[in-house]
């Protein structure tokens, strides 16, 4: 994020110099190709910046009593960013594979607005929702912009009154959250979510194990590495609470400080339970013990032991319904994915079951990699615990501070935050019947309609994905055939060729130029690394016959180079030409995605 | 829209009574497929909000103090709305033929956030500057909802900087205006635009002809009925207005009336001109007698043989230029879809080329379907006036006024609207410009860059093809295989098939029961008209067999019917399966989308 302060031409020029010199090195030491890119495009920006401060300071100096116009600053809102025809290559390929995977799965598409009437979002969200985009009142209905779309699938639900709908439901789109922004990481105010819900009365666990099951076929075609789904409870955990002596007004609040384990230390969370939140530091002391086991079933053999716990019906009800879980899992062939954290405890308020996570190898910031959360606690060993906790140093802490109504947010130091989880969610057996129930107006029982689901978070799954596309040099469009004239530019030729050959299907394209020199063609075609150039020339068209040149590229030193050949094509009867482009090699990969996938 | 005071339950169940009589009615006399839905479903929201009333009255006398609790209204903002799975996947197969067309003309995608900065958009808009949805502050950036895509990418070329850019973008996605919806026809306050812009320097008029090549091809393939390109020149239209003698400064608002007259009359529109906008009555007059003119390329005579017009150096340029544009277009074979329309002016102020906007037959509001705007001056014959301009009633005027302060605005008579326009655009060549040049401050020529483009208005597009899916009655998700059990329920086995199913890419699904009974796992089958039924049963699993039942359905009086058959499937070896199942002409029929598109 620039800052408004103006820097001056001379400490923008040396951030130049600066920045090219650790471009140079960067790409000398072959330094991962996104890195590269990275600081290319920092490179980029601060040479623009200078290119308008000196263009102003040289229009101010020249203009009459020295005068500043105040410039517009040309950028994007913080925490939204554009995506370019590259990028937009390798997130449509993303958001196919996602999709398909929800059909495959039997699923329906739905499409709701962008904006909620606000009174939908409130009091859904517990300590979060100050993070809600209101619009401005410009008379008529209160709105704001959609948080997730979990909410507004609710809604959905309760206004389309079948309380019996048993329905498989998919939505992918937008969402906003006023947070503090990490963009290298995929962490945005306005990022997309691919969301798959079951919603309607089925057997116990069962829609439970065919969501997980298709996150695990999904994450899996996705190329991201190694990944876990964590895995807990919210019975069991409010059951821990119970039994460890939470009062029930601040189970919620107590969950929340919870779920910062991933990114807190044990001391840290223990600090907010008991003195931000008031707990009694016995119990958070308690609750401590359970909360640092991880690891698979066997773990519900230790929850099993624990009279207490199992003497509380929530608790026992939850680990009933994770033993069934754990069973349908070994059948969809997913247990080695699964993790079962009872650290796990998700921010938001409306899940009432199984709660879930799916996190990678490359998700944890850099200084937790091999950190543990209870650095501070002389725990006894834990299911999981193969290395002791003591020896770490991550204290460091990623505060996620509220935006202030100044604006004034703390900058977060980007090299110490993970992608974090790919994909999260789990059961809300509750939340339609809250519409219903506020719809129908107070003391009437209205029906609810239990539903479980997840969000993939595709802006995160997309900063795992491109550094490899651009390692692998990938291509930002399809384009298969660029058509040139060898001779006197031969406009209404190509327009015809080209039109004839995307009537057929073949994504084609030609230099908007009457008479464009044919190096510059070959370029243009080039630039998109075309596979085939299609040459007309006058002696030619008079037999019917079209030159086709198939051109190739290479890697070299991170970078795309055309293989240079002798080879100047081969003639092809015109007639035959859309038949003997489909039959190539080159174009079945291509129209068969396997250049892509 | 529902209103927000309260009817009383009588009025709503009489209300409930003459709209059950409605559609009953409608159902006898076999109505258009599509009103029968409508009326379907208005009745289906009576009955709700019946329900919910009933309710809500029975709820607040049984509780204390007779107080009534306020209850949540359940509806999507104003001017917006939920597309349930039928209809998504409708509106999918219209994106994807639309992004398939794209990508064949060479395009590249572009995404951008969903809001701007507020700067960005302030002074794009003329006189619809005022519908711009404004986000609410809440500290830092000031911030509005997207308008159109056009200025973002003219925001985004100006921040790439690459001003010697060449680049075909495209961008899908929602844009929002605080108008006044005409939900049935596609008219929304959200509503989803697909853009293409060409951008650079190329020679003139064959980026324009390409974009409009393109338009023809996707207006083709989207079957959405015989369609005209009306089109125009900024540059002709300044010229005429330059020279009827209408001073510069009231170019734009007297262009801006001439744009009202596909949906006024030339006498209200005359009368914006003269009593609201101050131009002379003879000025007013003598555009009249210029912009009543439309017809084909011969029109371009007409101007060339009008000394005066000639003599005006704009209106000489965009002569010469459209005149070139024909010619190409001839090429583009697409000549007989075009109007060149004299009166056709295009709201937004950025244009500086020529205008176009794509209508179909069924956009015409009924009442205008065969009225001309010029009903009330006693014109001179125009080329195209085959029929005289004084058979007509049309004074019903279709008033657009401005969201105020209090959202009471005027309700529209959905009667008299037609879909509009289902895809416009133009040249903009001085919009990048605008902000290279804002950014660079004052007194500095900064670098520019041309830019073509068109807009397709996706839910005006939506609104026609949809009735014709209704019609067909097309299925509302592609799922191929439904798995069932026949006997003990064999959860493990169906899942294990379903599994393998979906590893191979085919689209299958099962009941999410333990033990559900072989009618309800054929309902539940049958109620997506799943063409396959997949039985497993004890013996036949020993056996390494399966039942494969084929099952079709066709049309009876307005509704799907499955065809019962005495066939009670075939047995399939459960390793041959997959094959089997891809080598039927219906699993082909349907991947390859034929029986889609």
């Amino acid at each position: 994020m620039s800052s408004s302060t103006q820097p001056s031409a001379e400490s923008l020029a040396s951030e130049v110099a600066t920045q090219s010199a650790l471009l140079n090195d960067l790409r000398k030491q072959q330094a991962d190709p996104a890195v590269v890119e990275e600081a290319r495009k920092k490179l980029g920006d601060l040479k623009r910046n200078l290119a308008l401060l000196q263009n102003a300071n040289a229009a101010s100096s020249g203009s009459k009593e020295g005068k500043k116009k105040e410039r517009m600053l040309l950028k994007t809102p913080k925490g939204t960013r554009d995506y370019g025809p590259a990028e937009m290559f390798c997130r449509e390929h993303i958001e196919r594979i996602v999709k398909d995977c929800f059909t495959t799965y039997g699923g329906s598409q739905l499409d709701t607005p962008v904006f909620e009437r606000k009174e939908i979002l409130a009091g859904k969200y517990g300590e979060d929702a100050k993070l809600i985009f209101d619009l401005m009142d410009q008379g008529g209905e209160q709105l704001a912009l959609r948080y997730d779309h979990t909410v507004p699938l609710a809604r959905y639900l309760a206004m389309s009154g079948a309380i019996t709908t048993q329905a498989k439901l998919w939505q992918v789109g937008k969402v906003y959250r006023r947070d503090n922004p990490v963009m290298s990481k995929g962490r945005m105010r306005e990022f997309s979510q691919a969301d798959f819900d079951i919603a309607g009365t089925f057997d116990t666990m069962i829609p439970d194990a065919e969501i997980i099951g298709m996150v695990c076929a999904i994450l899996s075609r996705l190329d991201v590495g190694e990944f876990t789904i964590k895995m807990n409870h919210r019975k069991i955990l409010d059951g821990i609470f119970e039994v460890c002596g939470v009062p029930p007004e601040k189970i919620r609040p107590i969950s929340s400080a919870v779920d910062k384990l991933d990114k807190m230390s044990w001391a840290d969370v223990k600090k907010e339970m008991t003195e931000e939140k008031g707990l009694d530091p016995a119990a958070a002391d308690k609750i401590g013990e359970y909360v640092k086991h991880k690891g698979g079933p066997e773990l519900l053999d230790l929850l099993r032991a624990d009279e207490a716990l199992m003497a509380n019906a929530n608790a026992k009800i939850g680990v009933e319904e994770m033993g069934i879980l754990f069973g349908y899992l070994k059948v969809y062939n997913v247990m080695d994915r699964i993790s079962f954290d009872l650290s796990l405890a998700r921010g938001l308020d409306y899940y009432t079951g199984i709660i879930y996570e799916a996190i990678v190898e490359a998700s944890a910031p850099p200084a937790f990699k091999n950190a543990n959360a209870f650095a501070s606690s002389s725990a006894t060993p834990s299911v999981s615990n193969a290395t002791p906790p003591e020896s770490q140093q991550s204290k460091k802490k990623v505060s996620k501070k509220a935006a202030t109504a100044a604006d004034e947010e703390e900058e977060i130091d980007e090299s110490q935050v993970g992608v974090g989880s790919i994909a999260a969610g789990g059961r809300y057996d509750n939340l339609v019947g809250l519409f219903t129930a506020a719809a129908a107006g107070e003391g009437k029982k209205a029906p609810g309609l239990p539903c479980v689901g997840i969000s993939i978070g595709l802006d995160r799954i997309f900063a795992l994905v491109w550094p490899k596309w651009v390692e692998r040099g990938m291509r930002s469009k399809e384009t298969m055939a660029y058509v040139m004239a060898a001779g006197d530019g031969l406009l209404e030729e190509r327009v015809r060729l080209v039109q004839e050959l995307r009537e057929a299907g073949i994504k084609a394209d030609f230099m908007l130029k009457r008479k464009p020199k044919l190096p510059a063609q070959f370029d243009a075609g080039e630039r998109d690394e075309v596979p085939f150039a299609i040459i007309i020339g006058v002696d030619e068209l008079k037999e019917g016959l079209v030159t086709v040149k198939e051109q190739k590229w290479h890697f070299v030193d991170g970078k795309k180079v055309k293989i240079e050949s002798e080879n100047k094509g081969i003639k092809i009867k015109r007639a035959e030409l859309i038949q003997w482009l489909k039959d190539t090699p080159v174009y079945k990969d291509w129209s068969s995605g396997k250049l892509i996938a």
